[in-house]
Formats: structure tokens, sequence, C-alpha cells
């Protein structure tokens, strides 16, 4: 299924928010104008805005509010993979080069604080201080997760509850703010922005979970870039982490985290990770997180919004990219 | 004079704010606390909280408002320049290593997206909107002015105007956001808010303007890098484009820029700018903008916090550092 079939109810406002980006290219000078063209026209799963669309389709409300915030949220996750991309080397992102590809790492990081900012200032539009400030948090949350991992690299002695902890810090935050603004924005009762806050979290970390597990599970071409490359990059995933935990003295990672350049060690840990065994184990865990995600609707009132937050749980553990 | 000694109206406030900065360094993980410690512990002016603390001082209010507001501008001035010195690949700030000389450009990126996101949550904290939306542009300012900056190196076709905007965009915006800030958050008057801004404003672009010279009047061991190091990473400012206007056939800046690795065409372009008349018709600029600040503090009652403002204006034009 495409993702953006999936976001029926809310399509024709998601595609005023896109096209909103794209007329954000037009500046003071034109480097900023290139650099915004360049990143704001690239096509992408759009996921983060459609939660805030259809989580606020609960309750008539001003539109321009909820609009309004899913734009921050967009703008907050490109600022994100911008930055990413830049502290990661990636030459390419959804197939097009990416900003510090083409014009060096300086100018993604000024863009990608430019555009974090900018984001902010959306947030500021709605007025509504508890959300406002909730955007904040998060930009801390997400960077903290990505310091994290980095202070992490190369260390075979993690846990699964920092694994979890990370995967919130680095993913499911900025999930939860997109479904808990939209709550919020459009005036729904705090048991409701509970529920569907909920929805973001589990459905969250259900993606960076099914994302780790990719990683392993695709075809290169799938997954446009060499399987297993968190593993060669230091980074201890799920499935790494489940290989660990069954064979805690001979599952050859923390001989590779000594030896990061042995292509043999390398090619070892990483069949090892990819044991269809550990990979269902790892969709099992997946999956547990959907089932959350799926009963935080429940109490909420059936509508079309109600079904596409639901067929959205479904599409994350059976996406193949 | 010390810099320190002009805020003695605010002394203990501005002591409190540092303080509190230190307690920051107190994360989830270690690299993270590493890291803010590091940055947190620098010594430095000062200037832009204590401005927000003495601004706030002309009406009785709720003063832990405005100390948030005072720490949130420091974090947000000390954000930016990690990220300064990541893109101009600085070994030193202070006398002291930067984060990405210590820890690597990637570090500092994230670190410094997090203390840009730690600072706006600070703003929220003061739960005015008003003040917030102004931060969040503030943030966006100060990045395209560096992005500003950066698609103009070795550009020898530049109008003073493009000058003036950019060191608002860089500097003039922080001050401009430091002042308002604190007279908005005591509950002053517009006029007296607006009077203000414009101490704010007019006070940044000298301080900039000044530091501009310096670039060109210091030794190097006063200004700790190479003098004329503008010219010779390609960035026209205020004495070169004033020696520019003057020997608009022969003042070698156009040629310099042509060769930018030729020491001889360095040499000649520095000598030109750093013409002792030129100096002082930047000093002539610098002090226009130091009276506009002047007489924008006329309106506001006399106490010792406006005479502190005063000061710092002084301040700003005979400082050698």
């Amino acid at each position: 299924m495409q993702a953006t079939s999936l976001y029926q109810p809310v399509q024709e406002r998601l595609d005023g928010v896109v096209d909103g980006l794209k007329q954000m290219a037009n500046q003071r000078f034109p480097l900023l104008s290139q650099l915004l063209d360049h990143v704001f026209s690239a096509p992408g799963k759009r996921m983060r805005p459609a939660i805030t669309l259809l989580t606020s389709n609960f309750n008539p409300h001003d539109e321009t509010l909820t609009e309004t915030m899913a734009t921050a949220v967009e703008m907050l996750h490109i600022a994100t993979l911008i930055h990413d991309d830049t502290v990661d080397d990636s030459a390419l992102r959804r197939g097009r080069a990416t900003v510090s590809n083409l014009w060096g790492n300086n100018a993604a990081v000024l863009v990608g604080d430019y555009i974090f900012a900018a984001s902010a200032t959306f947030v500021c539009e709605t007025g509504n201080v508890r959300v406002i400030k909730r955007f904040a948090e998060t930009i801390m949350e997400l960077s903290s997760g990505e310091l994290q991992e980095m202070s992490d690299i190369f260390n075979p002695n993690q846990t699964m509850e920092q694994y979890f902890d990370r995967i919130y810090h680095k993913t499911a935050s900025l999930f939860t703010t997109a479904s808990e603004s939209g709550a919020v924005l459009s005036g729904l009762s705090e048991s409701y922005v509970g529920s569907l806050r909920d929805y973001g979290y589990n459905l969250g970390m259900a993606f960076q979970i099914v994302d780790d597990i990719l990683d392993f599970d695709g075809t290169e071409q799938e997954i446009g870039k060499p399987v297993g490359s968190d593993l060669a990059h230091g980074i201890l995933t799920l499935p790494a982490l489940k290989a660990m935990e069954r064979y805690p003295n001979e599952n050859g990672i923390s001989e590779l985290f000594k030896h990061p350049n042995d292509e043999a060690l390398l090619r070892r840990a990483v069949d090892m990770a990819q044991d269809t065994s550990i990979l269902n184990e790892c969709y099992d865990v997946a999956r547990d997180f959907c089932g959350k995600a799926q009963s935080s609707l429940m109490s909420l009132p059936k509508n079309p919004s109600r079904d596409s937050l639901e067929e959205i749980i479904a599409y994350v553990t059976t996406r193949r990219v």
C-alpha cells in the first residue's frame, strides 16, 4: 500500500501543508532560497503531519491551527533529517543528494538551524503555550537521542532498556508530539488527548523498531544502504540485542566492536542478527507496541480518521521501506 | 574596565543565572553531561543576559520571569557559538578548546541543537507568546545571517546595505531580543518597550562593527587570531568595504578574492583596510549607532540600571576584546 493513500480523510489538507512548505522557498538571498527549495520539494511519507491532521479530526475546530501545527511537525522532521545526514555523512536521502552532499556540512548545519527555528515560529502561531513548550522539548529529545546513540557507538554493553529509551528520544518523541498536538489544538478532553498521545508514542516505537529490523531484513536495493549498516557503524539495535541475549557467549558482536573494520566479523554478526527467528521476535515486539496503539484508539468515536489511524498501524509493520 | 563590573545593579541576579546554567550539566547520560559542563562553565562577557536583566529593572515584576529569559538568552548565544565554531572549524574560543575540537563536529552539531531547544523551553516557561515567538524568529535570523555571510564569501560585489543587513541578522537580532524581552516581561508600556528595543538594536550593531574593526585593529595576541582573518576567509566587513569605497580601482581586495591564497595580496588588502583614517571612519559609524542607543534611553526614568545601560554603550566602543 502507498503511504499516501492511507491519509484519505485529510489528504486535501495534507496537500495544502506540503504546498505551503514549497512556498517558503522565496527568501532574502539566493542561497537560502535554493536550500529551502531543495529540502521542501523532496517527496516523503508525510506520516507525522498526517497524524497531526487525523488526530485533530474528532472535534470541529479552527483548522488553520492544526494545519499550521502539521506544517511545523513536518519542518521539524526535515530539519532533523538534514542534521542527521550531516552527522552521518550520508550522500543520499530518498534517492536525492543531501544538503551536506550538495552544499557542504556548514550550509547543512545552518539551514537545519534555520528550519528548526522556522518550525518553532509556526508552532507559536497556534498561540498555545502547552503545545509550544512540548514542541521545544521534542527538539531537545530528538537531539539528545542522537547524542545518546553517538555516545554508545561500539559499546557492546547496552541493555534493552537503554535501547527503548534511545528510540523514544530519537523517533517516538516526535510521533507523540504529532498526535498529542492534533488532539490538544482541536480542543479534545484530557482523556482523549491522553489516548491519542499514547497512540503516537506506541506507533513511533513500532515505527523505529521496524526501521531497525529492515536494516537487517531488507535487500540493499530496498533499504538504499548496505544490509547491517547499523552494526557496521557500531550501533546496537533490537535484532543485534536479541542475538546477544540469545547467544551471550558466542554472538560475535563484542568481537566485532573490538575490531570494527573486520569484514568477516561483521558478516558473522549480521548473519546472526538476521536469523529469521530473531527477526520474528523483533517483529513481535513491534506488534506489541502496535497492539497498544490500537487499544488506545478504542475509546475514541469511530470515524474515517480513526479508521485511517488504524490503517497506519497496519502499514507500519508491513512496510518494506 | 572589566565587562562584569558594568552590571552592578543586576550582578547578583546575573550570578544566579550563570550558576543555574552550570547546574544543567546533570543529564541522562555522561556524554551529554560532559558537553554541557564544558560549554556552561566557560567564562564569557554575559552581556546579553545582563541586558535582559537591566532592561527589566524599570518596573517591579515577577523576577523569576526575567531571570528565566536571561538564562534563555545566554543559552541561545552559547548554542550559536558552538555551531559557528563548528562551521568555522575554530579550535579555540575564549582560550579554551571548542566542542568541535574536543568531541568532533557531530557532537557539536547535536549539542548545539540540544541547547537551542533547551533555551526555547526556558522561554516557554515565561508563558508569554509574544516573547516566545520573537525568540524563535531570532534563531531564524541568527542562522540566516550566518548563511548569508557564507553565501557572500569571496564575493567582492557587496554593498554597505548588505553588510548592515547581515550584521543585524547575525548579531543585533539577539541584542534586540535581549533588551525587548526584559522590557516586555517586566510589563513596561509599549513606548518604553520600543525605546529599549531600539537600544538593543543600536548597541548590537555597534558591537558587531567594533568586532569587525578589532579584526584589523588589534594585535594577534589581543584578538586571539591572525589580524585580518575576516578578509583571509573572504568576508567583507566595514573596514574592507570603506577601503573599497575610498579606492574603487586600486584596493586590491577584488584581486585577493580572485586569488584567495596569495599571501602578498592579503597583506596589501589588510594594510589598506587597517589604515588609521579608515578605521576611524568605521569607529564613527559605530559611535553613530551608540548615539542612537544613548538617545533611546533618554525617555526612560533615570535609575542605576539606566546608568549601567549607558556604561555598556561606552564600553562597546572602547573595548579591545
